[in-house]
């Protein structure tokens, strides 16, 4: 997939803007720019430095530019890299990328200076992803966990414990060259416990995308409960405490998403729900079914009641068991706490995952918000946990999982020292797909594919 | 209008994209900037060079990032200027420009940067609108006026001039303080000699404006002619032959705007007209009215006719008539040529502005072409014609005109000093403010408050 041709595209977003930067990529990267650059020769300069002049057309001048130098291998691709600041106008970025590569530069495919990164070994492929995600994050949880995974993340502890690995799959097949002597080469306890070490490392890996997606793709919050149980209240109440954090810089504001609320950094989108009762209006029925599918849609729930109904703890207790005939994690939400008896408060207080509030008076939101949060992200803090959001990760990771299971099996029932190889082989190479140790062009086509042009 | 506060936005286009470029400007920008920077010390760093390092926010980072320096006098603000490249994701760009504003920058305002170097004296004021316009070039020619105007264009030569007038103004206005006596400082034929060279190259900057007016905007372009002469067909084959020459390069496309073409870097917009005939159907009617209005609304019509209806010369005189009883700029094409006698093909021949072409044979296109083109053109070069494309500058120059001949009147007609003196003012007045030498906050403000923020 590599090849030696200089690379060209622009790097900043489409669109009119005071500055469009253009990357070029490859051996030829200085050579090819000093064609249409009036100024100081670049391949005559340093490293890392800035140099003021024009791009021409022949006799026209296209445009007033800046351009940095990145000597290879100290730069994004290791190979080497200009960076052609411009002004951001379409119509002369498009120029500009016309004359370079009509000076020996080729249009740069999605993802192709990242994939250089990788094929030339500065990142590894899972830092690779990261550098997608990074630019894909949309809250603060989803931004830290691609900038530790950019850094290394996981990736380097499943190397060490893959290279350990592989010492053993090598002294399992050496087995296999002399089976009829029936040596033992790989010390079986030893290897069992690295199997265990590494399921160790991996379970928790695998277990945290579940939060990983959430936090990713944001969780889908559906408020449900009777009519006039104060979902829009609560809404509006949610969503104005969160708007009241939101400072907003000009030229920086991202596009709006309606009607969701970021805690500590996870996004709960609110999906509508029409009340949900028994009716024989079927009109009323058509709505109070699509609730039922937006709840098995919704990965959390907000089970939300009128406290000023609640007179009787068996009414009480007819919505605690409402809310928990839900499968999906929810909260009981017992909404106009003002009006409620006092004693229910107390059969309340001892219902886990129940909280009273008041939408309207705005009491007991902030418990409601960490509360919703804990329902996602556990007791734990996102920043101490290692948290897995690739699809792609996940799999391999549930294939190493059940790979080294296979492994341990085929060891301790002394079944054959060729199936347990055999099955060490398929666990090396799901973990060494992870950071791309192991991989076919097939699979980086369809990773980088995903990416945007200039990067 | 300048403060002494560092100023902070992004510089390139919103969106996701590789690529985000953050700039800051001002004293503090290197100071600024370290707080919040994890690598080497920036204010120690050379000018001209870049630095890799992190965006930190105390314990966590926000993004890995390429920072390069400028320093005062040498940047485009003639201030010190920082521009860091981080990953092009809006959330991570609307994090750092926070922490940047919280270690003491300010939010810029649209066009700051651009303002700084006009205050500073590094760019006049018609370069700084250049820079505008630049930006919104979508032709090549539209992109060639606001280069040339950027890199000095017909400002140095009017400030050349001005100074000239100004000389005489304070011989003038002397003159004034020794009124009793008589006295002639400033020589009058000398003074109308200059009067008369301002002028001749105030005029046809001034008339310019007419072709650099719709080299900016494109040319409304109307197609119009009886049904069935082929105008849809001659839309399409210019169409056609224009996308025919537009290679795509992925990552730099434009936005297409539909139905126009681009003729020697000239933008033609064609606009929908019905078929025009006198009619006694209401609806029919009510679209061959709308044509009239759309005709209004053109600069330039296309006036088609069907060649095979042309077999005696009265109808073809009747047609020429019909063309040329419009008063917008236009062309007579007679269509279907290849079905034309071959006794009114001579009458054509002797007929100014009128093509021969086969719209569905492509024949005579590139005439055709070429004559739109003049129409709006001329027949110079668009490369060796100044032209002015700013409205301010028109009506200043339209301003200084009428004062200059004010000036010239009251002087030959010998009316008093005073007068004259006074013209002469209002006439530096109006080329002043085309440069910015002469200007108020309120001109600057609503010329800068146009540019997009960044910039």
């Amino acid at each position: 997939m590599l090849d030696s041709e200089t690379i060209v595209a622009l790097s900043t977003p489409q669109g009119t803007g005071a500055i469009g930067v253009i990357r070029l990529s490859g051996a030829e990267a200085f050579a090819i720019t000093d064609k249409v650059f009036h100024g100081k020769k670049l391949s005559d300069q340093a490293s890392h430095t800035v140099h003021y002049g024009h791009i021409v057309d022949g006799p026209q001048t296209i445009d007033e530019v800046m351009v940095a130098l990145f000597r290879a291998p100290k730069s994004f691709t290791t190979e080497n890299v200009v960076e052609i600041s411009c002004h951001g106008s379409p119509f002369i970025i498009e120029q500009i990328i016309r004359l370079l590569i009509s000076a020996g530069a080729r249009a740069a495919k999605p993802g192709e200076f990242t994939l250089r990164a990788f094929l030339h070994g500065r990142i590894d492929l899972s830092q690779a992803e990261a550098v997608a995600d990074l630019i894909a994050s949309q809250s603060s949880a989803a931004h830290d966990i691609a900038m530790q995974q950019m850094r290394g993340g996981f990736a380097k502890q499943i190397r060490a414990l893959r290279q350990e690995l592989i010492d053993f799959a090598a002294l399992l097949e050496l087995e296999l060259d002399f089976s009829e002597e029936d040596v033992e080469f790989a010390n079986r306890q030893k290897l069992i416990a690295l199997l265990d070490q590494t399921e160790q490392v991996i379970l928790p890996l695998a277990e945290s995308f579940k939060l990983g997606n959430v936090i990713k793709q944001g969780v889908n919050t559906a408020i449900v409960g009777k009519p006039n149980a104060g979902k829009s209240t609560l809404l509006n109440t949610l969503l104005n405490e969160d708007r009241a954090i939101v400072s907003s810089i000009p030229g920086t504001t991202r596009d709006t998403i309606e009607e969701t609320i970021n805690i500590n950094g996870i996004v709960f989108r609110f999906i509508d729900t029409a009340g949900l009762r028994d009716t024989t209006d079927e009109i009323e029925q058509i709505g109070v079914n699509k609730s039922y599918t937006t709840i098995e849609q919704a990965s959390v729930l907000l089970y939300l009641t009128d406290g000023s109904q609640l007179d009787t703890p068996e009414k009480l207790q007819e919505e605690i068991n409402r809310a928990h005939s839900f499968d999906t994690p929810h909260l009981l939400i017992i909404n106009k706490a003002d009006l409620l008896p006092t004693h229910i408060n107390e059969l309340i207080a001892a219902t886990p995952n129940t909280l009273l509030i008041s939408a309207k008076n705005k009491t007991g939101i902030t418990q409601l918000r960490e509360a919703l949060y804990s329902l996602v992200a556990g007791s734990n803090r996102l920043e101490d946990q290692t948290i897995v959001t690739n699809l792609r990760h996940y799999q391999s990771l549930q294939n190493a999982l059940r790979a080294l299971r296979d492994t341990r099996a085929a060891i301790t029932n002394q079944i054959s020292s060729e199936l347990a190889a055999l099955d060490l082989r398929n666990a090396l190479q799901a973990l060494g797909e992870i950071s791309g140790e192991v991989t076919n062009d097939e699979i980086l086509g369809s990773i980088f594919s995903k990416f945007c042009i200039g990067k």
